[in-house]
């Protein structure tokens, strides 16, 4: 089962997002984890590696599981961790092979483009306190099917 | 890959403990995450299914991954995701197939037979703010080789 880390990059009231050329769909920068690596880890490396950006002050604001549905059948299930980081060091690429880079105001993270799953957990991680849970069922095409959300604030 | 949800349950400043049959060891209730699940839901469901306490006020404390070693193979990897409950209704069972349930002072868990990385997770999770990741790898035999650890706090 993949397991998948990702960033959101919080500063002066923006983010850091990447949007993928495929659909122009913007996302959290991020990757698979490699084996024997921690979640903290692997959202650091795949960050750093595709922003070339060093994150600071990281915490953990959401794990979910993924669903690809075909009708009934679940065809494919991994694991996404996302972390935000309050810190940044360095200057963004503009462009990688992964899609284009760029620094966007929180509140669009309303109104950009991007998978339905995606935009409950980046709202979350960059205006509220505490973590989210859940599980999010996609179709093969990317169409939210479900969304299941918890969470829970340190007492 | 197998993901595994345990949850420590803490009252009165005292954790409620299983005791597994084969080495004699203490773990905190949990068990694998079914197809779709969340890991929140996951720790709720097989920590009730364990032990017939429902717990309140759940909240994430640690994230890690499993390496099992075979010289410098990796012949299993899992992640598992444990809980802390400071609120619990209901009477544990005192004995079921997986071992015998007690509630045990937070203190004796610096004591208790147990894997060492457990120790780790478990005194970390019931007297510390954050969260807590990293990597455990062991032998087959359950001897830790290496703990990689790190950890943060919601700013």
């Amino acid at each position: 089962m993949q397991r998948i880390a990702n960033l959101l990059a919080i500063k002066d009231n923006k983010v850091l997002l990447l949007q993928k050329p495929r659909r122009g769909w913007f996302v959290a920068p991020g990757g698979k984890m490699e084996s024997g690596e921690s979640i903290y880890e692997a959202a650091i490396r795949e960050f750093q590696e595709e922003t070339n950006v060093i994150p600071h002050d990281i915490h953990l604001k959401g794990v979910f599981t993924m669903v690809i549905k075909s009708g009934d059948r679940v065809v494919d299930e991994w694991m996404l961790y996302t972390f935000v980081a309050k810190g940044v060091e360095g200057t963004p690429f503009e462009e990688t092979r992964e899609g284009k880079l760029a620094w966007h105001t929180i509140e669009s993270l309303k109104t950009l483009p991007m998978a339905q799953g995606d935009r409950t957990n980046l709202v979350f991680a960059s205006t509220k306190q505490g973590i989210q849970y859940g599980t999010f069922e996609y179709t093969q095409d990317f169409e939210l099917i479900s969304e299941t959300i918890q969470m829970s604030i340190e007492q």
